[in-house]
């Protein structure tokens, strides 16, 4: 990885973390318990690479200073409603997680009740955030509107659906790639497409965000996949081999690990090749592209 | 209950019933249990308060027949937050009741996981539904605020948050509204100013509604708190008697039942003369008073 991406990747989240601090409620506000938990599952950790996805989107389509509070706001909700995912994932009626980022997760920290509260909570501010981007009007609504079918039932909590009742199923490649598109998929791609409404994106670099986004998206599971069985849990910080434990289909299940590196690979270049009408500019996106495929976290 | 009042109020349930029906996603599309679970959640039963106080606050702001979709889609947004957190609220963490609206709760039916995911997609529906209403993109986005606001951890989020702690504590007065106004009443207040945004309605009128719905709001929970107490299950739909089991603080436990009656015909009397702006035009938000404080279920 060039030195130069890492300051930018350690700029985005510094960048991000200020900004989520910002704009969750504040730990001695009442109900306290619930806002320091809010505070607890979103600070602190995480790849970031969703809000990343959206400043880098946002600088590929030409952002100016003035659209830096508005990048902020879509990037912290979109971040929020990852957060909540994880949150609500980790519960016991679900995962049954207990590692996360390298800690405790929030129902093992706090208690059930009150981790279900903070991913509702959590979701809630993401949207309440994007009413509030400062913002045309007719671009706030379009924000609102690629968040929320990227993240309900057509989308994220709908990839989630399909994920638990697969479990101990033999998935054809397809049906895995479908369940992805919406588990994981989908909010990567809304997050591309927020930095492309913040900034009025033209129709030509939003169709070129999307198909950047469609690799990009099927790219980052493959890799997950990849490292549930490679990588221990103190990389991760979360728990290793959690796939392959609950007999969950999973790409390198279906592929082989050496097939599913290829695919990973191929989907790496396919997104470098959706990011020809930036012309250069796109050049973050390209070597987030990379990283994301490259990683060993 | 005048027989005129109870049509409106049968016309209002099959409205809202079909503007449901049509925005939830249709059970046969995948992820298919999700989706049936959703629709069994949200559609068949519920008093529907809060789409009522929609409709009822459109038409004392002179809703014309153009407004009727956008009506449509606030109600069926506010109703969709509503169901999602009883749907949360009924599960084991929290409330563990395997009752509602008569019925076999969602965790119950289906399961936990199911319940968590059937919850959050609901929410995320209802900003879904938000983001496309047809009207002028300023008036969504103010509909955004209104609902994400009273939705999430300085409204109804935060209201839950502080009512689990309170079990078992013995509240003030003050403390206890403090909690009812966020936890039940801030919903309430949102549904009405809703009505009032989707009509582009005059400041004044947004005054009225808001004095209006401070005092609905709060009558809604003391009669609630007496029903606990003076009613059955069976007539509940809902499992009776639960908050003096839980040893949670209510208005019954504190006033006892003949101050908490007074309270709910005061708060009555206060709805009815806020409604005096709207100079004759707003009958149906004062049957709906009437109708909130009057109810045996």
């Amino acid at each position: 990885m060039k030195a130069d991406f890492q300051t930018w990747m350690g700029a985005c989240g510094d960048r991000i973390e200020t900004a989520l601090a910002r704009l969750l409620p504040p730990a001695e506000l009442a109900p306290t318990r619930l806002h320091e938990a809010m505070r607890y599952a979103a600070l602190g950790g995480g790849k970031r690479v969703r809000p990343m996805l959206v400043y880098a989107a946002g600088e590929a389509c030409g952002a100016t200073p003035a659209a830096d509070m508005a990048l902020d706001g879509a990037a912290a909700a979109v971040e929020f409603i990852h957060v909540y995912s994880l949150v609500h994932d980790d519960m016991p009626c679900m995962d049954d997680d207990a590692l996360r980022r390298g800690r405790p997760t929030v129902h093992v920290q706090y208690d059930e009740a009150c981790a279900l509260l903070v991913g509702d909570a959590l979701q809630t501010l993401a949207f309440d955030v994007l009413s509030q981007l400062p913002l045309a009007p007719a671009l706030t609504v379009q924000a609102m509107q690629v968040l929320s079918q990227a993240s309900g039932s057509a989308g994220m909590a709908g990839g989630q659906a399909i994920d638990l009742m697969n479990v101990g199923q033999r998935l054809s490649l397809a049906e895995l790639e479908g369940m992805h598109r919406l588990k994981t998929g989908a909010l990567l791609r809304a997050s591309a497409a927020l930095g492309g409404i913040v900034t009025a994106a033209t129709s030509e670099q939003r169709r070129a965000l999307d198909a950047y986004t469609h690799a990009v998206g099927l790219a980052f599971q493959v890799v997950d996949d990849i490292l549930d069985v490679t990588a221990d849990s103190g990389q991760l910080g979360k728990t290793a081999g959690k796939d392959a434990a609950a007999d969950k289909p999973t790409y390198v299940s279906h592929l082989g690990l050496d097939e599913a590196r290829s695919l990973a690979e191929s989907l790496r270049q396919q997104a470098h090749a959706a990011l020809a009408p930036f012309n250069g500019a796109a050049r973050r996106l390209a070597e987030l592209a990379d990283f994301i495929v490259l990683r060993d976290r």
